[in-house]
Parts: C-alpha cells; structure tokens; sequence
C-alpha cells in the first residue's frame, strides 16, 4: 500500500524519515507501506498520482488540496490524515472526493494542551497577566491570589483538549462543569451539561476554558451577551480557535472589569498584526498557538494514530479519528 | 492565659476578630484565652503587659519587638509566634528574652506555594517569559514547548514549601532531586541528597526550585560559580529568598543564554525599585512576594496552627513550630 507524506516547507514538525522508521518499528505489521515524503509541489504531485493514503497539513502554502480536483491528481486515494486535530480551515469539505476517509489528528494533543490549561488557569488566579504589565513599568505591587481549590471551572468542548483539562482541574481541587455536544456524563467533570444548557452554566463559573472544534455550531458560541453570563472577575482562557468567542467583547469586558483576566492561544487573525489591540488589552495574556504543539512527542503520536487508523480499516473496524465533513470534527 | 495578636496596620493579612472566633469554634479547648488584638504602638504596649503569647509579624513598622528591651516590657512572656514561615528579617535574635519560645508558621504556606511553584515552571517550560517579551512588541512569535514530562527537577530545602512542590512536579510527572540539609529521603522526590551534595546534583538539573529558609548557610547559596553548574538552558524559580542566590549572575546568566528562563518572587531589596536591572532581564518574570500566601485560609491556617502548638505546650509536647535561633528555621 501506497502512502504518501507532504511536510510543510522549512516547518519543525516536519515527519522525518527518522521518525518514520522509528513508527515501523514500533508498529511492525505497518512494513508493508511503501512510504514516499516530499515538501514541494511536485512532489505532492508524484506522490499523489500512486498514494492512497495521503498525510499532510491543513496549512500548506497555496492551499494546494484545493486547487484543482483532487481525485483527477490522486486516483487511488482513500484516506487522506491531516496532522491537526482542529480541521477548520479546510472546510467546507466540498473539494473532498467521494469514498476518501477523512481522518484528523486527535488524541496526539490532550497531555500537552491539559498542561497548558491548569498552567493558563493558575496564571489568571495569579494575576500574571497584571504582573506582566507591572513588569513593563518596573512597578513592585503586591496582590494576593488565593488557591485554585474550590473555584468552580467550566470546560466548554470535552474531547482530548478538555478531558485533559477536566483532569487537571481536578487534580487541584477545582469543580468541574463540562458543557459538550452530547449528554453523556464525563468521567473527569462533576457535572456535565448539553451544548443547550451552555446560558446557565456560565453564571456559575469563577473560571471557563475554550476546547471545542471550531464548526458552524461553535462559532461565536462565546458571544458578547453569553461573556456577560459569566460573573463578575470571572477569567477565560481559550485554547479552542480565536472565531468562538467574540474577540472585542473579551477585551471591552476585561477593560471594564467585567472579567478578571483571561489568556488566549488563538487569535483572529493570526498571526495577530502588532497595530491589534488584544497585545494592550489589559488583564490579556497572548500566547502564539503553541498550547498543544509538544515538539519531543508529536510526531511520534501522530504515527501511532495513524497507523492505528490504517489498522481499525484493515480489520473493517471504525476509524477512530474519521471526521464527519457536516460536523466538521 | 492571655493572648496578644498584635496586626500590622491596614493590612490584607490582619487576623479579624471574626476569624479568632470562628478558630476558637473550631477548637474549644482553647476558649479559656483572653485575648486582645490591637494595631497600634499603644496597643502593643499594653498587651506585653499580660501577655504570656504574642502572635505578631515580622515587619511591624517601627520594629518594636527590638526597639527596647522586650522582658522588661513583656514580664509574663512565653511564646512569641510569628504568622510567617521566614523569620529572617528578625535575626540575629539576641533581642529574644531567655525563656521565650519562638514559633513560625511554617504549614500555612505549603498548598499555594506547591500551586505556585507548578505555575512557574510551566511558565518557563512554555516560554512564557518571552512571550510577555513579545506582547510588549506587538510579536507574534510561535515557539514550541514540551511537557514537563521526563524533565528532572531540583528542589532545593524541602519543607513545606519544596515538598509541596516536589509533589505537584511528581504529578506532572518529572524526575524529583531533593536537596536538604539533613539527608533522610523524602516521600515525594526520587532521589534526596544533602547539601553539601549541591555541586553534584545542580548538573542533572534541567529545572530548579529555591524553596529553603534564609539563613547563614543558605546565604548565596546558589552562587555565579554553582549557578554556572546547572546545564545550559536551564530555567530556576525561586521562591525563598532573594539573598539565597546571586541576583546579578542570574541576569548575566539569562543575557548570556546560559539559562533560558527564570521567575522569582522575591528580590534584593524588597519594594524592587523601578530602576532595577531585574524588571528588564530577558527571559526573567518578577513577581511581588506573594506566591505563597492564600488569602482565603492564611489566617484560619494561621490559628490552627497556633493552637496545635498551644495544645503540644499544654500537654508537655515539643512544639511543632519551635524555631532555633542558631539554625534560623
């Protein structure tokens, strides 16, 4: 079987024939692939014409998937891994062939993105953000912070990112209100509500994390009037996309005093121009999209979760990371 | 028995009347004390008059415990309890009158300063420090960072302070080198050693934590010479003291590379003048003396505390928080 690898140029992430090798090795019933591994156009051209399954990022320069009709360039493809577990800025999947399996990266992010989270939530209890502004005027000005213990956390979005973040809070005593698509009870959360119940749970979180998809049904679903549901001193952190909550409103609401501090790792656009106002808003920390990136262990996972996937369609299972393209995720 | 709580003025952190009740409630068998509170230097005076305990703090304006001869003042004087866990800035202690057992705090501090700790070296595993850099700027830089995971951490003092740190690094699943000054292992770290051990260990240390009391054998501890022991790239937090490391080699250390990143609560002098070289150190976040202190539970801690050390001196016990005055601590 055929697979093809097109790495975005010049990137850090970039699969390396060495982790390839290393992959095989740990999945030995994978031997058979018959890898090729380019970064420019026409490699993803060759590539293509052979492959069927393609690996590739969502954001290759000149969006080349959409280019031109995939299935005239790739005859046998029939799964196509992207390496993000958000896949948002392929969509609409209009472009995607009938009979291809679309499959995202999910799972490789939890541990890493879980880390970020509590860090996040303790940054704000800390008033680092305060602090940092402190920093910039060489101004020595104590404020205590109590202890996350005991605060109430809402984890909007319960897959990896948020389980991983439920777990954390937990870990440091916080009560946990998940909010998720579903209605399943989260082993992680205290109590767990349908995306519906989202306008009554807010008023009842000191603090809120943003894990979901970004999709039709999460964008703006943290809109001006649902961040002013959230009590007064509340912090937010975002680790979702920068189009589900609405941006203006979180800086108006942190220069009011409505909310307390909030971090966010997403940004509209990004990258966030220096002229926007989120750098100077503030009680607002700003991280690049580096949340759930671990660069020792990224690479590594993602294999696993492929190769994975390649077994579940060999056994006739269910692909574990198949995206649905109506739900986006 | 009388008891004397004499509170700073104006502060955050003064012991309320409702908060002694709510302790005596707690604990009746301590409903016999008849205390007084007060805030003044009047108030002071009258209360040494009758009091066999003093619970005061260590930076009262005025220092008044050392300002005159305290028997002549206190004749009934039996316990000086100081509501913090350092009693540095009260040393040498020849102003002690013979007779009169000096407690600290030490157990209040534990759960926020663990929390802390875990928050600052996330921070600095997640470039945090550049990114307040880059906020500043307008920049919008993406760097990578890993998990804590697999990173190995020293601990520096392991009272409470450092075993609470030590336990959240554990949960975070690092590698744990304890250093201390006596040389029983610790529960909560893999490895323990004792100080005179130091210029070994620092070597093996990916990440430091500074959590041991300011005393003479800690003065400068963390010297240029054992600073420059610790690998490149390392990141060290400190949560001690500022004189227990060389505060000048830390920033030349962070211009020149050799470490990555620090966070430091506390610093030589405290208020740090705006003019300090520490506020515009690449890689260096400063926070105000405040990483250990929850303002929610300080205080009723605080009394627990007291009266667990009333109770032992009752019942003929060794006091748990007797400080000798030779060690410091």
């Amino acid at each position: 079987m055929r697979l093809h690898i097109q790495n975005p140029p010049a990137s850090d992430l970039s699969i390396t024939p060495a982790q390839w090798e290393a992959a095989i090795a740990r999945h030995p019933d994978m031997a058979h692939l018959a890898m090729t591994m380019a970064e420019d156009p026409q490699g993803l051209e060759d590539g293509l014409r052979e492959a069927e399954v393609l690996v590739t990022w969502t954001g290759l320069p000149g969006d080349p998937l959409r280019a031109a009709p995939l299935r005239e360039r790739a005859p046998h493809l029939r799964i196509l891994s992207f390496t993000s577990a958000g896949v948002d800025r392929m969509a609409p999947f209009d472009w995607l062939p009938d009979g291809v399996a679309m499959l995202n990266n999910r799972g490789t992010h939890g541990d890493k993105a879980g880390e970020f989270a509590i860090m996040a939530l303790l940054m704000l209890r800390n008033h680092i953000p305060f602090f940092a502004e402190c920093q910039r005027e060489g101004r020595w000005a104590p404020r205590l912070a109590p202890s996350l213990a005991g605060a109430t956390l809402g984890v909007l979005g319960l897959g990896a990112l948020g389980g991983a973040t439920a777990r954390r809070a937990r870990q440091f005593g916080m009560r946990v209100l998940g909010i998720r698509s579903g209605s399943e009870p989260h082993p992680d959360c205290d109590e767990t509500f349908p995306q519906e119940a989202l306008d009554t749970v807010l008023p009842r979180c000191d603090m809120l994390v943003l894990a979901c998809p970004l999709t039709p049904r999460t964008r703006n679903i943290l809109s001006r009037e649902r961040l002013s549901l959230l009590p007064r001193g509340a912090g937010v952190v975002n680790i979702a996309r920068g189009p589900v909550w609405d941006q203006d409103a979180v800086c108006d609401l942190l220069e009011s005093g409505h909310l307390s501090a909030c971090l966010t790792d997403v940004a509209v656009p990004e990258p966030l121009p220096p002229e926007s106002r989120l750098w100077r808003t503030p009680g607002l920390f700003v991280t690049p999209h580096m949340s759930a990136d671990d660069p020792l262990v990224y690479n590594d996972r993602t294999l696993d979760i492929l190769f994975e996937n390649l077994r579940a369609e060999r056994e006739g299972r269910s692909l574990p990371n198949l995206v649905d393209p109506r739900r986006g995720y």
